[in-house]
């Protein structure tokens, strides 16, 4: 979970002074996998081309009329009808040059900053779920509570970087959604928070809310990212009101835009890899554009969630082939454009079983091996994001887990070659107490959350307990810890009267 | 599961002509996956030479004294024991230079035949465990009907690619068992088949029943190779009587030794993964060398299973990142040697839950990663081997399908970028009925074998049936199929034949 850890010890008797325990950063990765190519160099320049066409000749439509002044201010021809926006390549070039390829964000600590660039290996457990599941209390409407408790799991674990919205509080009233979930992340996490793009009013009262809780001046707040937003666009080729909308207001106030079009194979997008990709590709050059068009040099990530439909029973599906060749193309086309960019695991099953581990764990790797700098979705996300479970959550984590034990070095010296321990052992012997091994034995080794390598018979007389049901005991003893943060009072109390006094005005409806 | 595969359709009504059916190939894979290291060139180099230090200096214990003789002629020094052999690099250099870089396999059938070389990728199910499990018949020892099951699911999927001992029969007799097991194998499969290195009789026996079944002279067979075994050194530095005896038998009849040291890190090996991979590559790197000695150009391949023990119950973990640390470190170490090699996925969990999936998957991205021509234990395998289950051969093999789905190459030329189709579709729209997505909608998509991507409503009215629940399922209407090759019967009587005149005669003992 985070930095020291309790480990190994216990399995016999050993003598003084005791072997270090094991320390571990999960904060900071860095990518270590290298990256893989689904097309030539030519095909990716091919379908960058391709975008570029889609944006001038079929162009987007845009519904935001601030939008459509923005874009028509920096050259784009718009259509007669009034909404559809025609892109000249050389607008997207310009935007392309002036995003940056490295944003630094600050969170609520120093140790939680990020910086999101190329290489950086960021992880979020699932987002923007409906429901929330669990063992102990079922599947039910994501609510307040649920909000909260997701908060406190992700600041639990520091190989999530992030907090996402992870459910909808659907209990909470959508005029005052806004305030309850940033108050729950400020005071029950000092990681990077999130904040939904739902129209101006909203978006005004949380920058004003994070900014007064950090204490910053208003300068201080729009000089640096503190928070990030999703911007996902209605494929293929819309941008609605409140989305156009976030695009500009993050960058004016130097806030972070994740772009992510959501574009299904076979669906909403072309059936093909390489189709449906050009289409994200276009609709992410869009609303990068749009940001830089806000203003020059505003922290946009590109993005892309591409999966294919089950085309037997016309459902999303995740962890597929076709979801880890989409990861790789979008990488391909990040690559070439030179910005930090977000991919997306997943999983359509609707309980925490094999194939749920299964299909998140192929999505990760196809994150990981195309080189995303953000991976979301990463842990907990169930029925293709419309259930986030607790149980799962644990279960990807140790994946999680062992993926940053990858993205730290390894030695070879000649202490872990070690020819002094190799002769130190017999044919037929072992290596329980060789110097080396009393040395190392609390320290070499990842030790797992929720993994259970006993024995048959062992296992059978503890319970008998599969994955899932271990790792309720896991969340249930996380969030009987309470929060993990130290809180300043005096801010969280402004906060709350800021809330209060807003609620009483009548708060902000999202806009739509 | 095999070449032609049942796509598509269904979702709605479509005009004529049908679109092309899905067509794949999964029998001959090549490795999609750039190579990953974990040390720098010069650690892998120091590795090396420290294995060729051990075997020099150290030494390594040989009990059969044919083989002690062999490495004696070859110019080794036997220490005054009597046992412990020392073998000079140059021996280790010259066994090197005649292995064969690739290793031709045939067979029953062409389409069968295999490849063992650098690049090529062949996955074999979980092999040698005393138990077998499913959820209608529960866990108990292996039996002979298990054992023909797991031959008959092997033969069903195109992706498993040679046919291992899955289970051990516990209920035939071990002086029998070799007739029973090789029977299975040749009259359910045309798959490469697996022959135990339990003493020359029964090897003997073994290279007679399958060179008269594949109709071959005495030269013919010895002149390609048509089995393999396995070699599994008693780590540390110990080769044993009947292991030692394969190596030489199998090399002097052209027949593949798979050579796999069994070194858990920080129990049979030292702790460190740069530690226990020396201790493995010196063991692999002895029995090559018997193996050249006893026929120059014999075919072996080279392989290391290595991952750690749990510290906290001293049981072996597997899909561990030092699993996954130690396959990349031996592939390092087999393209330092230029050898095809053999890797292993694995599970230390108790049933076929999450932790089982994530644990085998994470196993086989450690292999895949690591350039492993063979991959072992990429299905099905449970409790560190024990147990080999059904339902989880079923779930991994999805996984594995999945993987040889990126072995494929993917197209972005004109059709699939597809401006056509992209202008074809307004804002708003859909692709469900474009000329691509008609012209496709049967052949993109890899379809799942047991991932259910049915809605959660959908799901809980079939059943609710977890990916275990659907496994179980699948299994069953495999077997009840029954067998899929077609025998010669002739030959098959002439086996049975063999089989009864050599029991009458008492069969063959195992050696030990």
């Amino acid at each position: 979970m985070s930095g020291r850890r309790r480990a190994g010890g216990g399995r016999r008797a050993r003598a003084e002074p005791p072997a270090p325990r094991r320390d571990v950063n999960y904060r900071t990765l860095r990518n270590p996998f290298p990256p893989m190519n689904l097309f030539t160099q030519d095909r990716v320049e091919a379908m960058h081309a391709a975008a570029l066409e889609v944006l001038e000749r079929l162009g987007i439509k845009v519904l935001l009329p601030e939008a459509r002044a923005l874009f028509k201010a920096g050259g784009a021809r718009i259509a007669p009808d009034g909404e559809m926006v025609h892109i000249g390549r050389e607008m997207v070039e310009a935007a392309l040059a002036s995003a940056p390829r490295s944003i630094p964000c600050l969170a609520g600590a120093r140790h939680r900053d990020l910086v999101l660039e190329p290489g950086a290996l960021v992880f979020q457990p699932g987002a923007g779920a409906p429901h929330a599941t669990d063992l102990k209390r079922g599947r039910r409407p994501g609510s307040g509570q649920d909000f909260r408790e997701f908060v406190q799991l992700t600041q639990a674990f520091d190989v999530l970087h992030m907090i996402p919205p992870v459910v909808e509080p659907q209990d909470i009233p959508t005029h005052l959604r806004h305030y309850f979930t940033l108050e729950a992340q400020l005071t029950l996490s000092d990681k990077l928070p999130f904040i939904f793009s739902r129209g101006t009013p909203q978006v005004m009262d949380s920058f004003e809310m994070l900014r007064d809780f950090r204490g910053l001046s208003d300068d201080a707040f729009h000089g640096s990212s503190h928070c990030y937003t999703i911007i996902n666009t209605n494929s293929p080729r819309t941008l609605d009101i409140p989305m156009a909308q976030g695009i500009i207001d993050f960058a004016r106030a130097g806030q972070v835009s994740i772009i992510t079009p959501f574009t299904l194979m076979g669906a909403m997008a072309p059936i093909t890899v390489a189709g449906a990709i050009t289409l994200s590709h276009a609709e992410a050059l869009a609303a990068i554009t749009l940001a830089q068009l806000a203003r020059p040099g505003a922290p946009v990530c590109y993005g892309t969630f591409t999966s294919n439909v089950d085309m037997k029973s016309g459902s999303p599906a995740f962890g597929t082939p076709e979801h880890f060749k989409a990861s790789l193309a979008a990488g391909q086309l990040a690559r070439h454009i030179g910005l930090p960019w977000r991919s997306a695991a997943g999983s359509a099953a609707n309980l925490n079983d094999a194939q749920a581990a299964n299909e998140t764990q192929f999505g990760l790797w196809g994150c990981l091996m195309a080189g995303a700098t953000v991976v979301i979705h990463a842990a907990g996300w169930l029925e293709g994001g419309l259930t986030v479970s607790f149980e799962k959550m644990i279960c990807d984590l140790e994946v999680l887990q062992m993926v940053a034990e990858l993205c730290a070095a390894t030695e070879a010296g000649e202490a872990e070659i070690g020819l002094d321990a190799l002769a130190e052992v017999d044919p037929g012997g072992h290596f329980f107490a060789t110097t080396q091994t009393m040395a190392r034995y609390q320290s070499e080794f990842y030790q797992p959350l929720v993994a259970d390598t006993a024995n048959f018979g062992t296992w059978q007389e503890a319970g008998a307990r599969d994955a899932s049901q271990r790792a309720t005991a896991i969340w249930e003893d996380i969030l009987a810890q309470g929060p993990a943060v130290a809180v300043d009072q005096a801010r969280a109390d402004q906060l709350r009267t800021f809330i209060a006094k807003r609620t009483a005005e009548g708060g902000a409806p999202p806009e739509s």
